[in-house]
C-alpha cells in the first residue's frame, strides 16, 4: 500500500538515473554523527553518507564539526546547543532560518528536512520538501503536520505510524535501518532469552521476565536505567522479579549488545505501546536471532510471524513462542535484515521518494497508492 | 533617524487613506488580552483594538477565547498552552503552521507577526511581514533575525534597541504604549519617591534606596518578589537597606500602582541594563510624575532631560536630581505621555509602517533613512 523499497528494487546508479542534488536539514541539537544521544541525528548522518556513496550531491545543514561525507556542510552552531534541548525554542528557529538562507540560493532537486521548525519553510519553496516523521504522529505533532498540509511530503518510518494518522500528507514509508554487516551472524544459539531497551513500563521488561520464566528459560536484561522514572519502574516492577534465571546486566554498549544478540535464542520484545519503529528488532534479526513480540506498532511489519519470529499477545502465548523459536532458521532472520533493514535499502527508499517528487513524472498519489513493484 | 510617529503625524482616517487588511499573529502562550502574565500578548491585544477603531480589518491568529475587536479570529488552541512555556517548541510551531494556513488564502495587505516561529513564513509570502522585536536583539535572537534578513520587516520598540543590532532589517521604530487616560494626572505631589519593578539587580532597587536616602527623601518600593532569584537579591541587597525612610509595600496591583505614581514626587529608575523599553517610565509620566533615571537602554529617548525628568549617572547625581524634580512641570510630563506613549500613537505608528510597506510607494530604505517629517 505504500513505498517500501526491497533490496531487489534498489536503483544501482547504472547511468539511467542522474544524480540528485539534495538539501539535507538535521536537527540542531547534536553533531552528525552524534557521539552519544541523538537518534534522529544518527539516522540523518547515515543517510547522508549512503546518499553520497550512491553518487548524489548532498548539502547538509547541521550543528558542529562536519563529520559526514556531505559535499557541502552548512554549520549552524559551532558547538551543538544540546544543553538547551527541552528549554529553548531558539536553536530550532535559528537552524530553520539558516536552512532557508543557505539552501534557497542553491540549485537543488529536493530538500529533506528532519528538524522541527524547518518544515515551516516548505510553503515558500519551489522544490519539494520531504519530512521524515521521526517522532510521534499524535497530539501537537500530528496537529502541526496536519496544518502544514500538502506543503510537506511526509515519509513514515513504518506503516503502523501511517495508520495512526492516515490523513497526513504521506508520500512513502521508509523503514529505519541499521548497518547489518556490523552485526555478527551466529546460527548456534544459547538457551538464554534477551530483553534489551529502556526501563519504561511501555517496553515490557516485567512481562518479558514472566514469559521467559513460564517458558523455563533464563533471561538477561540489558538497558538504560538512569532517569528517575526508569529507576522507579525498575525498583517497583522489575527488581522484585529478578533471580538466578532473570538477571539485569546493566546498559550494554555497542560491542556487548552485538554479543548478546548473537548468542540469544531470541529477543523478547513485549512492547506495550505503538512504537513507530523498534530498532532492536532489526538488530536481533541481523544477528540471526528471532524476535518474540506483541503485535503493537511496527512489530507485525518487522517480524515475519512464523519465519523470523512470533507475534503473539499475552504472557502465556509469549512463553509458548519462546519455546518454539528453535523451529526458526537464523539464516532466514539475517537474510531478512539484509533485505529490508540494511542502510543501502533505506537510502534507496529515500532516493526513490526524492526522485519521484523531483521528477514529477508520475503523480505522488498514484505512486503511493500502488505497492512498489 | 527612524520612524517614530508623533501625535501631530497621526493619520486620522480622513478618507484619503483606504483601510488596511491586516493579518495579526500573536504568540501562542496566553489569551488576548492576557488575564495575568503575557506582555507581548497585552501589546498585541491593545494594538488590534486600536487598529479596528481606526477602521482597519484585522484577522487575529491567537490562542484562547476571542476577546479583542478583531473582525476575524483564528483560534489555534482553545486553552492557551501556558504550562508548556519554556519546555516545548510545539505550540510555537503549531501556531505558525496555522497562521500559514489561515492567512495565505486571505486577501491581506500585510502580516504583523509577533510570534517566535511565525517569521519563518515570511519568505514564502507575497505580502510584507512586519515583525516587532518584543524581546532582546542579542544572542540567538539576533542571530535568528539576522538570518531571516530582508524577508522580514523589523520594527524596534526603541531607538536604543536598534542601536544594539544596527545590521538587522529595521523598517521603523514604534514605542510601546499605555492607555494614558486610564492613569490619573496629579499636579500636587508628595515628597515621597517611588521605585517600582521586578526585584532584579538590573532594576537597581538598592541604588534607588541609596539615592533617595542621600537626597533626604522617603522612598516606597513596590514590585514582584516571587521567584527564587528575586528573593535572593531582595534578601541580600535590598532588605538590609530598608528602614522608616525606605519601605517595601508589596506588589502593587493596577489600581494601587496608579495611586503611587500620581502621589510620588518622582519615579526613581536606576536601570542597570539596556532595557529596550521601560514601560513604568511612560506610566509615571502619564500621572504627571517626573522620572529620575540612569542613561541606559530606552531611558534617554523616553525621558526628556530637564523637562520630564533627569537622566544622570551615579548615586550622588541621582540624589541631586531627586531634590530638583520640584522644578519640573507635572503637566509637561502628562502632555509628553499623551503625545508619545498613548495607545493611538502606537497604532498610528504601526499603521504608517504597514501602509509604507503595503503600498510600496516609496522604498523602505529611503523612508527609514529620513526622520519622520
Amino acid at each position: 500500500m505504500s513505498l517500501i523499497v526491497e533490496r531487489e528494487d534498489v536503483p544501482r546508479g547504472d547511468g539511467a538515473d542522474r544524480p540528485l542534488r539534495i538539501g539535507m536539514v538535521a536537527p540542531p541539537w547534536y553533531e552528525l554523527p552524534p557521539r552519544g544521544y541523538g537518534g534522529t541525528e544518527a539516522v540523518v548522518a547515515t543517510l547522508v553518507d549512503q546518499l553520497v556513496a550512491r553518487g548524489h550531491e548532498v548539502t547538509l545543514v547541521a550543528s558542529g564539526t562536519p563529520r559526514t561525507r556531505a559535499q557541502r556542510h552548512v554549520r549552524v552552531y559551532e558547538e551543538p546547543p544540546s544543553h538547551l534541548l527541552g528549554s529553548s525554542v531558539m536553536p530550532e528557529l535559528v537552524l530553520a532560518a539558516e536552512a532557508a538562507r543557505a539552501l534557497d540560493g542553491l540549485d537543488l532537486d529536493v530538500v529533506h528536512d528532519n528538524s522541527a521548525a524547518g518544515p515551516l519553510l516548505a510553503r515558500g519553496r519551489a522544490i519539494p520538501t520531504v519530512v521524515t516523521m521521526h517522532g510521534p504522529v499524535g497530539g501537537d505533532n500530528g496537529d502541526y503536520y496536519r496544518r502544514l498540509g500538502s506543503s510537506v511530503d511526509l515519509v513514515a518510518i513504518s506503516h503502523a505510524q501511517r495508520r495512526h494518522a492516515p490523513d497526513l500528507n504521506w508520500v512513502g514509508t521508509v523503514h529505519n535501518a541499521i548497518d547489518v554487516p556490523s552485526f555478527p551472524f551466529r546460527a548456534d544459539k544459547s538457551d538464554t532469552v534477551l530483553w534489551i531497551g529502556r526501563f519504561s513500563p511501555d517496553k515490557g521488561a516485567h512481562i518479558a521476565i514472566e514469559a521467559a520464566r513460564r517458558a523455563g528459560r533464563r533471561i538477561l536484561l540489558a538497558g538504560k536505567l538512569s532517569e528517575a522514572a526508569e529507576k522507579e519502574y525498575f525498583d517497583r516492577d522489575v527488581r522484585p522479579l529478578l533471580g538466578p534465571d532473570a538477571e539485569y546486566i546493566g546498559e550494554a554498549d555497542s560491542q556487548l549488545k552485538r554479543e548478546l544478540f548473537a548468542l540469544a535464542s531470541c529477543l523478547l520484545f513485549p512492547i506495550q505501546w505503538h512504537e513507530p519503529f523498534g530498532m532492536v528488532m532489526a538488530e536481533a534479526l541481523a544477528c540471526g536471532t528471532p524476535v518474540v513480540a506483541t503485535p503493537r506498532g511496527s512489530v507485525p511489519e518487522v517480524v515475519r510471524h512464523g519465519e523470523t519470529g512470533f507475534v503473539v499477545e499475552g504472557v502465556d502465548a509469549l512463553a509458548d513462542a519462546v519455546t518454539r523459536v528453535c523451529e526458526l532458521d537464523p539464516a532466514a532472520c539475517r537474510r531478512d535484515a539484509e533485505q529490508r533493514f540494511d542502510l543501502p535499502v533505506m537510502a534507496a527508499g529515500y532516493e526513490r521518494v526524492y526522485r519521484m517528487l523531483a521528477e514529477g513524472s508520475e503523480t505522488i498519489r498514484s505512486l503511493t497508492a500502488a505497492p512498489a513493484a
